[in-house]
């Protein structure tokens, strides 16, 4: 099969012959038909995600397709020929890819394979953040690289569920963009008086909790702003850089610094938990969790397709669709 | 009276006629004979405390000498005459200083001035490490720094509280002296099998709280080696750095990073409780929370007490002594 794969770390290589995977029990094949970009693909290409990889290996952690084979195993007999989007075991930058019968989910007729294959990494994460935040009690939050497909969920989201988002951006349209969905607070990180709006709304909201994706500096000077006894979920490193936590910021603002992985976070639920969750997430694919599709892109262009996405996140994913030559 | 005072940040310096404070209800003045420099009080001279300053302000945060007048209260009141330890109101480097009533414990009379000006800041310290140690359920921490004063009681109270503590420090002679007040893991930072020893160590050990007085990429570096799920609270600054702390170290090893400051955590106890915390720091400080006294100085030598301390803590405590003209 046609495969976007990796024989070592930032060498993404596409394969015109790779071998299709074969299904064990509980485990489901499925014609793929169309695979997102997200940041934690570009971070595993890079080296710098949590999970090992055995080369040769095929990229792609999530898409949306139809099941062709099972493995075995009642349930996952009495999925094939249905349309699904899932989490995916081998790469889902492929014609073919492996998923266990329990992380794929049935979509309805009416939903594209495009938004369904956006169903798993940004609305799950979406959802989690929700739980972590309704579990502290807390009512009002800042994120950061909120232009993101995330960010956007985010807004809409927490809006439906009664909590307050602060969203940060780094520029003007990016506030036009937030504004237009119907986001209340949007702050641009490179006014002048950013902190001290920061300061104040933070305040005023009692916004304590603070989920960022960028890092570096960004982390300690954006809860420095926030109450004494915030904390930050750093979820991503899209600046490239550690963040910088001064021992002030720690011990007499009170901050607490933490990070946030999915699967972990999943790990910990029940199956019927994560079930009822991604069925949840497929009811609201086309309003409160829809993810703008920037372009659709075969995978032998591969190369163009990453720089792409990579340079202008905010403007929506980059699909693979695998099925086009 | 004689006093350390400053009247800006990074500038201590010596007054012979700053006014004697009064005491209010329910306060004590004390006549000092002994006060300890901590590195707290150096970060306070530096502007960097989370404490704010008057100026022109005394310097010192604790002491021991005898109580010569109450500002009225019937506690207050009876504590006239008597030799104590004392937490300040005002600072303690002077020939006299205010403090709360309930901030002063009497003290025995074979135990010195000089032991007994360390009774607050460093004993207090040490069993708020065992508490928070114990609230965690853990069995096993990590130190840095620890050849300091509070190093060294962490490694006699630990040991009597059947904790077991794996010491970091960053020259051999450091690592013998640990050894030789006991101290059953000691690893020294520059040795080239460092990360390797640290990392099967506190496996073993199920080290997963670290105590770091350092920051800067120590607090990332040590942390990294630690099991997943580990908590760091960082105490100090002792490089003079903020802690650089990557997003793989906080999303996919699971770590917490916290500060410690003993101000709020007190602050959370019950008065009863604080009471009976430095009773038991009473009975122990000729044992296991003993300090050791590398000097003593007159006020007037203030530049070179400061920078005596500053070059090598862990040679012991510099005490300045009010009364030695």
């Amino acid at each position: 099969m046609r495969a976007l794969i990796m024989e070592q770390f930032k060498q993404p290589k596409f394969a015109k012959n790779f071998p299709i995977p074969e299904p064990k029990e509980g485990q489901v094949l499925i014609k793929v038909e169309a695979a997102p970009i997200n940041p934690s693909d570009l971070s595993y290409i890079n080296g710098q995600y949590g999970k090992e990889a055995k080369f040769p290996v095929v990229l792609g952690f999530e898409g949306s397709g139809t099941i062709v084979k099972s493995g075995g195993g009642a349930y996952a007999d009495s999925l094939v020929n249905k349309r699904v989007a899932f989490s995916a075991e081998t790469g889902s930058y492929a014609e073919f890819c492996l998923a266990k019968a329990t992380s794929v989910v049935p979509i309805s007729d009416n939903l594209t394979f495009s938004q369904a294959s956006c169903s798993f990494v940004n609305p799950l994460t979406c959802v989690a953040f929700l739980e972590i935040v309704k579990e502290a009690g807390v009512k009002a939050i800042v994120h950061s690289a909120a232009a993101s497909a995330l960010g956007k969920m985010v807004v809409r989201y927490f809006q439906q569920n009664g909590i307050k988002v602060i969203n940060l951006v780094r520029r003007q349209e990016q506030v036009d963009t937030l504004k237009a969905i119907g986001a209340e607070y949007v702050l641009n990180q490179t006014d002048p008086n950013f902190n001290q709006e920061l300061s104040k709304l933070s305040e005023e909201l009692q916004a304590t909790i603070f989920f960022d994706a960028v890092a570096g500096t960004t982390t300690a000077d954006v809860v420095f702003q926030m109450p004494r006894g915030s904390t930050v979920y750093v979820y991503g490193g899209l600046s490239g850089q550690e963040s910088l936590i001064g021992p002030r910021v720690l011990i007499f603002k009170d901050a607490t610094v933490k990070g946030f992985w999915l699967s972990p976070w999943l790990g910990k639920l029940k199956l019927e938990q994560i079930v009822s969750l991604v069925k949840k997430v497929q009811t609201l694919l086309t309003s409160d969790l829809k993810t703008d599709i920037a372009g659709e892109e075969k995978l032998e262009n591969f190369s163009q397709a990453l720089e792409k996405y990579a340079k202008n996140m905010s403007a929506g994913k980059i699909l693979f669709r695998p099925t086009l030559l």
